[in-house]
Formats: structure tokens, C-alpha cells, sequence
């Protein structure tokens, strides 16, 4: 068994993540197999019907709940917190139920991507328990992206931006599927070390919808089609929208994309710690809806990334919450005609002092292929 | 948008989700972005931090709660359930609970997949409401699979087979790493046209962890290998595990080999309708047990697979649960002997009215590997 890396790190965090749960009164805090649960220990468990379960206490008294069958993939972690195994006729929230002892009036709060079946059986085994959500306490942590985060984040974004570059320069896509299309820029991201598992291309009429699912219809003259896709690396993720037309741009085309990079760079220019993520939306959906797109324009214009794809903070109306440094999320203004086409431009900014840095540079400047 | 296929089935088995759900007396079920939303819409939703819930009455009024940027990925399907959407700076779990009223005395069940951050927000939406897990109606639709979902099963199974077999005759892995080698049999699966995701290849010492974290060690002559992996055809899974030895097998692993070997088929022979789960589990336990390996057969003998690759009926003690004539599930015993080697030989099999009919032929004769 290999020794752990940077287990100093998982302490500082999860030392971090008590000191957020006492600022909200939390007395225990459960996590799930998720990103939260690798971003605190390390462990990439599986994610299935046999808990792994996370217990943080605010006393400074943790517990790891681990299928007996899964401990290997946990060892050397236990000084993070100490395992409590179970077989498999064992109840898993019955062993998690006997660490807590009596849980009236606690206040437990679980993070977000447990699953259901475990939080109900968690609920019935702990009667009394106050149970909240633990997003506040993690997302105080993850949000701020530290110099190795950023690294991270940086890598892959200039990679996925390498694969696009080449993609434009040397793919011809009239006449391909949609799935094909997408199955050549998946090639050229693998050229670059990265994972392909699928990503939007969404071709005509099809683009006017933000999660299109890649399909079989052919790309054609006339149309415009949305990439939009990524990869991890070291676990953290890219994310990044490219709208190409196919032959010669149509005027409406050719405003709309205009409109569309104005208010992607209108959000970028808005960036600066201390400006609220709902500031940001609106900067670029001020100029979308200043040319008669509002409505058009159906989606956020942002979100956090970083192990997951989409995280907090959200660049949406509504949330004050502050930026800081160190905070990284898109920034994808869009706009979708119905029936006709959709236009997206998505980069990767990170807050610094001096404003917003973007992690991807692939040119955002009109790009017709054939 | 393309007429959705299969309408009439998933309006069947909302119907019969429903009648499971008058017999569990449950007014509501909420079903999140998981193969339970699949198996009864065809809708693939995304699972994000985006609500998308179908709530089932039994009542018959249904819903299903959608981001307004996704409702283009559920067109069509609005017979099944009309769709409620919500736009970004509204709250989904308010929508969901002006859909149901007042939610007193309301028994509410929950699909097992749904992430508890919507699941806290739809109990602070409902107060009043008495939740509990949706399982029970799952499963009973679920655990059967009918002729086409057989087939499915079957014909991903055959595929997998027919890698393996190309892998043992062609491929020689002393020397590789274990993610190499896991690299080679991936390939061999999509040329059977499977997607490959990875598996586990556990080598040596690691594959007496029976859920190894493929990695960088070599295989080396004197290895017992384990293999476990699968994919998925038409959204059906395989999974299947076999163990090889690098070289002349040692005394000790021909014998621990045929011990597990014998507890395989031994499950396989205990099938019929009528049993109960637990039985499985014993018949093959029992092999192990009467060696002296029972300490060493750390997990249950079986898990169902269909759209999920673990799902019910599990073969497991205290599973009272009869079999019945079309349950799918795995029938793998494994002795794990720490710091030395593992061996576990898992096939899929279909409970018929005459017994088990095995999906997965590939060998279970000693294999031995170069």
C-alpha cells in the first residue's frame, strides 16, 4: 500500500471545514462519496448503494464508514479520521448511528451529493437530529482555489484549448453527425493527455438548446454549431463553449455572435473581489438584453468549477455572495432562437486582485468551418 | 425534435409504479436524474446541481419539474408527465410543493439516487410530510426484466465474453503495468463497439482488495490477476470477473482457485424461483466455508444489474426476498487472502422458470497468462 499524499493538506482541510461548521453551528457534518468527500480526505470512493460515509464532529472526533470490502482503498488515511468498518450484513447507519450516541438537538448537516437512500435511513437511525444542508460549510472551502488548484485548472484549460485550435484549423465537419464531429475533437484531446467522455455538439436548430444532446443529425451549410465540452486533469476540470458557422454567416448570425462575445467580455470586465456573483450576470445580460435578446438569453451566466464541473459560486441574479480571490467559474453568455440556432461563449476566469484572468484563450472570434 | 420511442412502455410502467405505490400506500413518489428517472421516461437527465424531479401521484396526476434550458431534452414525454419548469432565479423545490399543496400526513417516497441537498430542500418545502424510501416501489418494477431488457443483457454479456476471450489468447501482460493492461483488454472491448470506462486489473498482492483501484504496479510472473469490469449496450450493463495466473500456478492458488470455483457454480446450481436471496448466498458460502476460507469471502455472492450496474435483488444474508423468473443478477464468490492474493469469478446469470441460465460463457478454466 502506497503511502498517502499530502495528507497535511487533507488535515488543513478538514480542520478548515470544522471551523466553518462551528461558525454555523453544525455539529456534525456527513459526506458522501463526491467531490467533497475527495476534496477533505483523498478518497475517491465508489459511489453505489454501499455507504461510505464522512463523519466530521465539531468536538474534533471523526469517523470513516467504509465497506469492509473497500478499507484497502481507504488505508492510510485514518489519522484523518479512524475507520468504522462494516460487513455486509451489517446496517451501515446503524454503525454511523453508534458514533454519534444521542442526537437530539444536534444539528447535522450533509453535504450535498448523498444519495437518498442514505440519508433517510440516517434520519430514521438518528431521531432528534436536526439535519440542514452542509453546503455553507464546503463551499467556504472549495470555492477559493488554492495556487495548486489554479495550476490545475490552468493545465487543462490550455490543453482543451490546444485540441479546439487544431480541431478549427484542420477538421472539416459539413457532412459528419453530430456524434461524429464530436467523437474528432475528442481524438484531439486525447492527442493532449485528456479524457473524453462525450461533450455537447449541437448542430442548426439544435443549437437553440443549451444541453442539446448530441445526436445523429448532420451538420450541414448555414448552420451554426455549439461545442461545448471538457476534461479533467489531477481531478480538476475544464469547461469551455465554442459556436462555429458552417460556410458563410448569416447577418442575424453574425449580430448575434457579436452580441453574445460583447456580453462574455462584458462579464469579464465586471470581475473584481468584492463584486457580487450576481453582478457579473448582470453585466452580461445587460447587453443582451439591451439589443432585445432577454429573453433569449435562459440561462445563468455563470458557474463555479473546479472537482466538479459545476460548483459554487453561481454568477446568477440573486446572489449577493461577494467574489474573492482565487474563485473560478465561467463565464457563458448565450443566446437561443428557438427553431433556428443558439449562440454560446464560454471561457474560464479565475478573481484576482486585479480583476478577472481567463484560463482559456482559444480565439473567441468568429470561426466558420466547413 | 424526434417522436420519443417506447411511449406506451414507459406509460406501463408508471402505471404499475403506481400501483406499487397504492400497495405501499405512498402518495407521492419523487424520482431524481438516475437510471429509476430512465427506466420510467427515457429521459437521461443530467444530475447536477439542477433540480429535474418526476413526482408520481397516485392520484394519477404526475409532474415533472424541469430546468426551463432542459425542458427541450424532454419534449415529447409530456403525456407521462406535463412538465413544470422553473428558470434560473426560481427555486425548484417551491415548484415541486406548489404542484403537491398541503403536504400533511402525505407519505412521500424518494428514488434512492436523488442528491440529499434537493432532498433537505424538498422537506423543508413540505413540512408535514412523512418520507420514506422510494425502493420498495423500484424494485419491484425493476428486479424483473422483461424480453428486451433480457436481450440486452444478454447481447452485452456475449460482447464481453468475446473480449475476453481475444485478451487471453492474444494479449500477454507480464511486464505491463496493471493500468496497461486493463488499457489492452479496453481495447478489445471497443472493438466489440462497448465503451470502455475503465475496470479493475489487481495484481499480486491487490487483488486480494476486491475493489483495487487499478494502478501502476507490474505484473510480474507468480501474479494471480484479477480482472472485473464491464460496460453497458442500449443502457444495459455487463460485469464480469475473472482471475489468471502469470506462469506456473502455485499449489495454493490452484486449490483457492477451484474452492471458488465450485462456490460459483454452486450459486449457479441454487437458482430457481421460489428461493430466497439468502440462499444463493449461502450455497456458494458454504463451499468457501467448509474449506476454511469463509473468513476470507468478505462480500455478499451477487448483485442484480440492469440499467444500474448494482441494484436489487442483492444475494445477501438476510435477503428473505424469492427469486423470480427474469431477476438479473452476478454470482461471484472471491476468497481474499491479505498481502498475497485474491481470486473471485463472477458471472450474470437470469433466474428461469428451469434455473439459472448463465449470460456470461467465457472460461472458467485455470487460465494462465504470459
Amino acid at each position: 500500500m502506497a503511502a498517502v499524499e499530502n495528507l497535511d493538506m487533507y488535515a488543513d482541510r478538514i480542520e478548515r471545514a470544522r471551523a466553518a461548521m462551528d461558525k454555523e453551528g453544525i455539529d456534525y457534518l456527513f459526506v458522501g462519496p463526491s467531490s467533497d468527500l475527495f476534496y477533505l480526505t483523498g478518497y475517491d470512493a465508489h459511489i453505489s448503494e454501499r455507504m461510505n460515509l464522512l463523519i466530521i464532529g465539531r468536538d474534533g472526533k471523526n469517523a470513516m464508514v467504509v465497506p469492509v470490502l473497500e478499507a484497502p482503498l481507504y488505508a492510510g488515511r485514518e489519522s484523518l479520521a479512524p475507520t468504522l468498518t462494516w460487513t455486509e450484513t451489517e446496517e451501515p447507519a446503524t454503525v454511523a448511528a453508534g458514533f454519534i450516541g444521542d442526537a437530539s438537538g444536534k444539528k447535522i448537516g450533509v453535504a450535498n451529493q448523498l444519495w437518498s437512500s442514505f440519508l433517510l435511513r440516517l434520519q430514521d437511525a438518528l431521531p432528534g437530529a436536526q439535519w440542514t444542508s452542509g453546503n455553507e460549510v464546503m463551499r467556504v472551502l472549495r470555492m477559493r482555489k488554492d495556487a495548486a488548484e489554479i495550476e490545475a485548472l490552468a493545465e487543462v484549460a490550455r490543453r482543451t484549448d490546444a485540441a479546439w485550435t487544431e480541431f478549427i484549423e484542420t477538421a472539416r465537419i459539413a457532412g459528419l453527425t453530430e456524434s461524429q464531429a464530436a467523437k474528432k475533437l475528442g481524438e484531439l484531446m486525447e492527442k493532449q493527455g485528456l479524457d473524453w467522455k462525450g461533450g455537447i455538439c449541437a448542430s442548426g436548430p439544435n443549437s437553440a438548446s443549451p444541453h442539446h444532446h448530441t445526436g445523429d443529425r448532420t451538420i450541414q451549410r448555414g448552420d451554426a454549431v455549439v461545442f461545448d465540452w471538457g476534461s479533467t486533469y489531477k481531478g480538476y476540470h475544464s469547461d469551455i463553449t465554442r459556436t462555429v458557422f458552417i460556410g458563410e454567416p448569416t447577418e442575424e448570425f453574425r449580430k448575434v455572435y457579436d452580441i453574445v462575445r460583447r456580453a462574455n467580455q462584458a462579464a469579464f470586465d465586471a470581475v473584481k473581489p468584492g463584486v457580487e456573483c450576481q453582478a457579473i450576470d448582470k453585466a452580461a445580460r445587460d447587453v443582451i438584453t439591451a439589443e432585445g435578446y432577454g429573453e433569449a438569453f435562459i440561462h445563468r451566466t455563470g458557474h463555479g468549477l473546479g472537482l466538479d464541473v459545476h460548483e459554487e459560486p453561481y454568477m446568477v441574479n440573486g446572489n449577493t455572495l461577494p467574489l474573492e480571490e482565487g474563485m473560478v467559474f465561467s463565464d457563458e453568455p448565450g443566446i437561443y432562437l428557438e427553431g433556428n440556432f443558439g449562440v454560446r461563449i464560454e471561457d474560464i476566469v479565475v478573481c484576482t486582485e486585479h480583476g478577472a484572468r481567463r484560463f482559456n484563450e482559444a480565439t473567441r472570434d468568429l470561426t466558420v468551418m466547413d
